[in-house]
C-alpha cells in the first residue's frame, strides 16, 4: 500500500475508535420501563428460559448472535499478531456482518493457541450465542478446532477461512464452466496451496462433482504414499489425485482445465497457463499479489480469470458468502452449517449471474449486489430444512 | 408480581428480540470503503496494534468496551439458573450501562460453575475488553473469582453485586449521617446477611471510618471463635466486632444507629427498631420484600429508611454507581477499580443531594437523576489519577 492509503486507514479507524457498537434496544428512561427491562420484570423471561433454554431464541439477541472467535494466530498474511493486534480485523468482519446481512456480530479474541483453551473457551461461552464464525486461525489447529467445536456445541460453527473462500471459489467455478461448456464432472483441476483454504476449497468442489483435482504445496503435488506428509495432507491424498502424479505444480497444470491459486504470489507463467487444456479457467486468488496476473493471464490464452482483488473483475470474496450463510442459518435455527447449505450457497451465488450477462469478466456477482445475501439466505435455509438441521 | 406485570414482561422481551444489537459504526458501502475498513487497509492499524498493543485502545473499541460476566449461578434471587436463562438480566446491565453511561458492554454467560474455568475464561478474553463487571456469581466463589482476575488482568473487574451495591449503600449512610447529626467514626451498624453484599458494604464502611460493625448471619452475631465459621466468615471476624457481642440479630441490635439489612424479608421487627439508639437508620434491602417495610420502620421510630424499591423514597440502587464508575475507569483507562475509586463514588453520589434538600425521604439521587453518572465519573477518574491507576 501507498504510504498515504496506510495514513488514511489509520486515520479511519481512529475516527472509528471501535468499527462496532453496542446499543441499547429497550429505552429506559423511566421507573417503570427499568421495572420491565430489568428487574424486577426481567425475572419472568428468565424463569421461562429456564424451563425451556430454547426460549433464549425469544427473550434474548441469541436468534441474531454470532461470535466472530480468533486467536490471532493467522490474520490476513500478517502471521501470529495476537488478539490485541487482531481486533481490527475482527471487528472488521463483525461490521461486514450487520451491514450486509443485518446479523449481529461480535468478536472475541482469545489469548492462547492452545486448541484445547480455544476449544474449551468456545464451549463455555456457546450459550450466549446463535453461531460461531471461526476466523484466521492457523492450520492444522483449525481443523480440528472447527471439527471438535461442530462435535459438542448445537449450535453452527464455521470456519470462513476455509468454508467462505469454498463457496465463493465454487461458486465462480460453476459459471466459468458454465462459459467455457464444461461440465463439473469432468474438470481437472490442480491447486497450488494445501492449506486451510485450498483443501477446503477442495473438498467442496468434489463433493459437487469434480472427480480429478491434484493438490500441489510447496514440494509439488500430494499423492498418497509420498514421504513426509502430515496428517492433515495423508488424508488428503486419500481422496485427490488417483492418478499419483508426482512433480512439480508445471508438472500438475499440464493439460489441466482449471488452476486454483491459495498460495504465494506469481507460481504461474504465462508458459504453464499455455501447457494448460484449451480455454483455461484460472482462479490466482493470493493477496495482494496473485499466483499470476489475470491480464497475463488471459494474454496467455486463458478463457476466464478471477483473483481475490477488487480492482480486477471477478473477485473471490468471502463477503458474498458468510453473511448470507449465517443469515439463512440464524434464520431457521439450524444446528449446524453443513456440506448441503455450502454447495447451496455456491449454487445461489452463481445463480445470480444469469446466461444473458455470464462473461469472462463477470462469473461472479460484485461484493455490494444486494441480492447476494438474501439469495444465499435464502437457498441455506432451504438446504437446512431439507438436510434436517433447521429448527423451526 | 401480578400476572398482568409479568405478561407485560414477557411481552416486551419478545417485542425487543434482544435487549442488546451490535451495530457497525463504519459505513461500507463502496469498494473502497470495504478497502479501509477491511482488507487490505486493516493490516495498518492491525501492525501497529502489534508493535504497541495500548494503541488497541486507539484503533478498536477496546476503550469503552466492557464484558458483562456471569456463570448464572446467582441471578437475582432465582438461583443457579445456568448460562441461557441468566442472559435477560445481562443483557439489561449492558443496556443499563449505554443509556447511563455511553459504555458499550457486552453479556458472556460462561457455562461452567468452576472456579478455575471462569477465571481462565476471563484472562484469555480480557485482551478484547476495556473491563470486566462480574455479575450474579455465587459467594464465596465471588470472592476467589475477583480477587485472581485483579491480580492477573491489567484492566478494571468490578463485581457490582459486591462494589456497586458497597458504594450506593455507603452513599446513603452519608447523608443519613449529615440527617440525623451524626459521624461515621462514632455510628454503630448492624448488619443482616453475610454474603457478598453484606460483606462488602461493612468493608467499606469500616475504611470510610466506621469502627463498630457487627455482622448477621442466620444464627445470629459473627464473632471471632464462633464455631463452624467459613473462612471467608473466619476472616470477617477479625476486623468486625471486636466486642465479640453473641447472640441473635435482635441482640445485636440493642443501641445500633444504623441496620443494614441484605438477607430476607421481615426478619425486623418494629420492637427491635425502637431497641436501637435514638432516630436510627434503616436500610432494609431484602428484594422484593424488605426486612422491615420502610412505613414500619418510620412508625417504629427510624429517623430514615431506606430500601431496593422502586416504589418507596431512597432506593438503593446499584444504577447510581456501575454506569459512572465504568465510565470514569474507562476515560483515565485504570487498570483497576480501587477502593480510593469506590470511596470517591459514594461521596459523590452523596453529594448530590445538598444541604438544603436533604431529607428523610431524600438521601441519595433517584435512579433517573442525569446528574450522577457524570458527577461519579469524574469523581472516580480523579481517584484513579490519584491512586496511580491512571493510564491516559
Amino acid at each position: 500500500m501507498a504510504d498515504d492509503a496506510k495514513q488514511h486507514a489509520l486515520d479511519a479507524h481512529k475516527e472509528w475508535h471501535g468499527k462496532i457498537e453496542v446499543v441499547s434496544r429497550a429505552k429506559i428512561s423511566t421507573p417503570e420501563e427499568l421495572a420491565v427491562a430489568y428487574t424486577p420484570g426481567v425475572a419472568v423471561p428468565c424463569l421461562e428460559i429456564q424451563k425451556d433454554p430454547s426460549l433464549s431464541y425469544e427473550y434474548t439477541r441469541r436468534w441474531n448472535l454470532v461470535a466472530v472467535v480468533t486467536d490471532g494466530s493467522a490474520v490476513l498474511g500478517l502471521g501470529n499478531i495476537g488478539p490485541e493486534a487482531g481486533m481490527p480485523v475482527m471487528e472488521g468482519k463483525c461490521a461486514l456482518f450487520k451491514t450486509f446481512a443485518d446479523v449481529d456480530a461480535f468478536p472475541l479474541c482469545i489469548r492462547s493457541n492452545d486448541v484445547d483453551e480455544i476449544v474449551r473457551t468456545v464451549q463455555l461461552l456457546a450459550g450466549s450465542f446463535g453461531g460461531v464464525n471461526l476466523e484466521d486461525i492457523s492450520a492444522p489447529r483449525c481443523f480440528e478446532i472447527e471439527r471438535r467445536l461442530k462435535e459438542t456445541c448445537d449450535i453452527p460453527v464455521f470456519h470462513d477461512d476455509q468454508h467462505g473462500t469454498a463457496v465463493v471459489t465454487c461458486a465462480a467455478l460453476i459459471n466459468a464452466c458454465r462459459l467455457t461448456g464444461r461440465d463439473l464432472g469432468d474438470v481437472k483441476v490442480v491447486f497450488s496451496g494445501a492449506g486451510a483454504a485450498g483443501i477446503s476449497i477442495a473438498r467442496l468442489m468434489k463433493r459437487m462433482g469434480v472427480k480429478d483435482i491434484i493438490i500441489c504445496d510447496h514440494t509439488g503435488a500430494i499423492y498418497e504414499g509420498r514421504d513426509g506428509l502430515n496428517p492433515v495432507k495423508q488424508e488428503v491424498a486419500t481422496w485427490t489425485n488417483t492418478e499419483k502424479v508426482q512433480g512439480s505444480l508445471a508438472d500438475a497444470l499440464k493439460g489441466a482445465d482449471v488452476f486454483v491459486g491459495v498460495s504465494k504470489p506469481n507460481l504461474v507463467s504465462q508458459d504453464m497457463v499455455r501447457s494448460m487444456a484449451k480455454d483455461p479457467i484460472i482462479f490466482a486468488c493470493a493477496n495482494p499479489v496473485p499466483e499470476i496476473m489475470p491480464d497475463e493471464a488471459l494474454a496467455a490464452g486463458a478463457a476466464v480469470a478471477a483473483t481475490g482483488r477488487s480492482d480486477f473483475p471477478n473477485q473471490i470474496n468471502n463477503v458474498l458468502a458468510f453473511p448470507g450463510i449465517f443469515r439463512g442459518a440464524l434464520d431457521v435455527r439450524a444446528s449446524d452449517i453443513n456440506d448441503d447449505m455450502m454447495e447451496a450457497a455456491a449454487y445461489a451465488i452463481a445463480g445470480l449471474v444469469d446466461d444473458e450477462h455470464r462473461a469472462a469478466d463477470y462469473i461472479i456477482p460484485g461484493a455490494f449486489d444486494k441480492r447476494v445475501a438474501p439469495a444465499v439466505a435464502a437457498a441455506v435455509a432451504d438446504a437446512a430444512r431439507k438436510s434436517g438441521v433447521a429448527r423451526i
